[in-house]
């Protein structure tokens, strides 16, 4: 059985630096890669893609709002074109990099404030999707596990993945836990740690009321950019790999 | 024997206009859009996509230096990487819209000070035709002729055409006039036709001060953005038709 | 009796050309100038607050949403402090121009996608109020007539004059109904002149299904950016003038 | 006797963070506000000219060419008006945010490639001496000890002081050592304190050649955001102390 661990990278801006990109991509199997709407820049983008190769992890591209002040945590009000358009742009623009390098891209999944937009609206969603699919009907998004989003990639015609956060607290329906709400982010790493072996196993999750939410993921999604993030992904990869499990990038056995 | 009219469209910003796109567009046969750094943003590089597509115009990424402000026309001290990296951004991001569209991408020029830096500097030029390359080897350089640039394309081992600019003045040594200088540009409409087909039939063009400046020219460089533009550019595919040449887009027939 | 006509003006951005504003600017007697997030940028900004001085028409600041693409009219969701924060940062940048050409600074007007927020949330136009008081206690907030805005400006101790948009069509309840709406926009320029006039005289306006709004106006909106905005407002002026009315910025008389 | 210790700071943009501005801002005098040109955005501003408030920190203004992907560091060819706008922009809005707070403004000090032309070209210094003194007549421009910055300064008739780098090497002319060239920062803390008590003392530092160059400084530039920075300013603080010297912001003994 396979699983594939995904992280968001190349979040590096001019000359500012977030997250351990040298640690964690020999450690995942994909990476969300930022398109200089929220973070990065061509530059940044370039070497993103470059270690990405040099540690064999699958490349996608992680598109925002654009609204680099923010990081693309602001819910911009885009009408679909708009959408549609920035979609396209960013992700056509980390495919030159890719192509510059001999690298295939494998996904798409969007960052942020697009990201929670789409999780809860379809319609949002496939919009994205057909973007995604206007540019290279071969790539797959990454969608929130049960999420409308799956929804909206279906609609679309597009390949995708449902992905369970690691480290996120979810509500009984199943959505994430608002990052503002106490309790939203799982810091204990043996608890992140038996919750991604559940997930995999029983194909459930307990959510923030102690009852279980039930939901199917091809990609666990960990984070790169919190104290501790890199030791807590090496855990989790022990305890997948004690667990029988083969990590492998989704693109290779979807 | 063919000739190419090249022009600068797909400058429109948010919700600002700029040039004649949907006259000039049916009249020319290439069209350099913008990339965003300079000029334009996704929505509106989508449209111009379009309306190339609709007239069968050849498309090709107009890149820049990152100065929406200054409109790419002051020049940046950038290192070669940077502007590799800004290149491989641009130019993909717009080839993305061709894909999404179905719209083959034909060639890239740079734009503005960019340009001139690399008319003037063959190492840029070999820089930007590098980044170029590394997209799609395929792509077709548009190259001030006779300049360094052309150079530059050589050394980088990617195609090229060469351009003659219909209304800039020369000087003896074969450059533009600067546009600071009185008689930069010229604005009779007669003259113009008439030094595009001197420098097509006899590879010459009267340089500012009289004497003649031999080049080459595959496309012919009119502009879309100045009084009297769409009128001018009729007038000398007029003049280009009686002389009995056949208009049709470089990538066709180089 | 007094009565102002205040414009958006100042919106040119690099190359851009939008709006007539050396035909507007003599015919109004208050200019809200753009600030850089929407529309214009320093060189502009400069050359908008010299016209104004030059016609003596009174000077306020225009700050939006930080979205050039977008012309600040898409919703952005920001917080509290970030509001404040980028209110401070665009009103004092204008006020710089004001202090270097020795002209006042008179008011504020939030722009776009920030007016429509603030119109409708009393918290938010608090929010806003607050931040121009942090730059001068003596701007004066240029709010929607009896809208929520009026309430927040209020509510931060903020003088503030109350407006009344010529040619926009209200709804029942008294806001402006929607662009997208068939109607929203009143084209006849002597239904406009008599709106306006009714709207002094007799503090009323009809809505878009005939009922009477009952409202207060100390300051008339125009427009300089539509076909024929520049002979409206000279209609404006002229049917006013001859109602006895006298046009003087409201800085002069609140 | 007195002396100055200004410090780049308020430079972390969005969710990015540069420099140790926590520890920085208590130990030096003054500190250089980045504006948003270069880095920064209103709320981090507004957070830096609040924290300079809470350690009584004198604050100055940091502008920059505008350019957040090469933080400001990449020569870009303005002209004057542009410069002059550009400096009135962001001194101006830094200045709002020191009225929100009651802080005065005392200094402002050109950023990165600013101040590299600055330093070499009279005019262009002036011009920026003059956008300063549009802005506010009493702000203090902190040149580059014995360059051209100093006339340009003069000739605007615009207050100034001279500043000198503690670790970086000059040239035998009393320029700065290009950060290129190898022995260009002078790492050891001892040696960093030796030249600039002697600095102080003897108006004389050894140049990269070992000839000493003769400058005259009110103000020394330290750095916030170098490994062991910290401990180099606190280094520097106290030798100063020790040989007798008063540490104070120069705006309150010039």
């Amino acid at each position: 059985m396979k699983i594939d661990l995904n992280c968001d990278t190349g979040e590096n801006f001019g000359v500012y630096r977030l997250g351990e990109d040298t640690e964690v991509m020999p450690l995942v199997t994909s990476v969300n890669i930022a398109c200089g709407f929220h973070a990065s820049d061509p530059l940044n983008m370039r070497r993103a893609v470059r270690l990405a190769k040099q540690h064999g992890t699958a490349v996608g591209a992680h598109p925002s709002f654009p609204d680099l002040v923010g990081f693309g945590r602001r819910v911009m009000n885009l009408a679909p074109e708009e959408i549609i358009a920035d979609v396209i742009y960013q992700v056509s623009a980390l495919k030159g990099f890719c192509a510059a390098e001999g690298v295939p891209m494998q996904h798409v999944k969007a960052h942020g404030a697009l990201y929670n937009v789409a999780e809860k609206d379809a319609a949002a969603a496939e919009t994205i999707a057909r973007a995604i699919k206007a540019v290279d009907e071969n790539l797959i998004m990454v969608c929130m596990a049960n999420s409308e989003m799956v929804k909206g990639a279906k609609a679309a015609g597009l390949r995708y993945v449902e992905e369970f956060f690691a480290d996120r607290a979810y509500t009984p329906a199943g959505n994430l836990v608002s990052r503002k709400v106490a309790g939203s982010v799982v810091h204990d790493a043996d608890a992140v740690a038996d919750r991604v072996l559940r997930v995999i196993k029983e194909k459930k999750v307990k959510s923030i009321d102690g009852t279980d939410v039930v939901l199917n993921a091809q990609t666990i999604c960990v984070h790169g950019d919190t104290p501790g993030a890199v030791e807590l992904i090496r855990k989790i990869r022990g305890e997948l790999q004690n667990a029988g499990l083969e990590l492998e990038a989704f693109g290779q056995w979807l």
